[in-house]
């Protein structure tokens, strides 16, 4: 099906940081597997999907990790076949200061 | 229509403080008209819902006011046939703090 096509190199697309919108950051924040997947790209490391321990198969992880781009929570970059992600904590912070330390704080708790 | 039926009365139900959820929080204050009505009860007055200015139909805004009950963002209590809704701003305060300020913030910036 054209739809299973894998286009590795497909281009990622990031909202500049003036571009992202306070709604879609508590939209994509508003998921509890997402929310795991931020408090562990909170730890500042670059990360794969399957490196990181979700129980939800790969197209699910897939997704996730979508959504948090396109809302500008996190940065995607290619890496190989690999594709590697990681938090926009600066631009947050630029554009929502304390957001993301309380809803990491909450996540946590 | 049975849908019609409009009951005053109905039992309006709220999360107690331990059982609200970031995620359920999170996903309530994900929507620009939901943050606005937050913004606007913000300032500490009971409002009802046409007391706030939005475009929307009443139905909508009748239920964005259920949707940020059920998450435990606003307190809603019947009046006569009014229903009056204020800020949970205590309880957020007390499960996630910061969560809100950072919030209302980035909405008004």
């Amino acid at each position: 099906m054209l739809g299973e096509v894998h286009v590795v190199s497909e281009p990622l697309l990031h909202p500049a940081r003036e571009e992202i919108e306070l709604a879609a950051v508590l939209h994509a924040l508003s998921d509890p597997m997402r929310l795991r997947i931020v408090a562990v790209l909170a730890a500042g490391e670059e990360r794969s999907c399957k490196s990181i321990d979700l129980p939800v198969v790969k197209s699910t992880c897939t997704h996730h990790f979508r959504v948090l781009r396109e809302a500008g929570v996190i940065r995607q970059r290619h890496e190989g076949t690999a594709r590697l992600n990681s938090l926009r904590r600066e631009d947050l912070e630029a554009r929502f200061p304390g957001l993301l330390a309380a809803v990491l704080a909450g996540a946590s708790s």
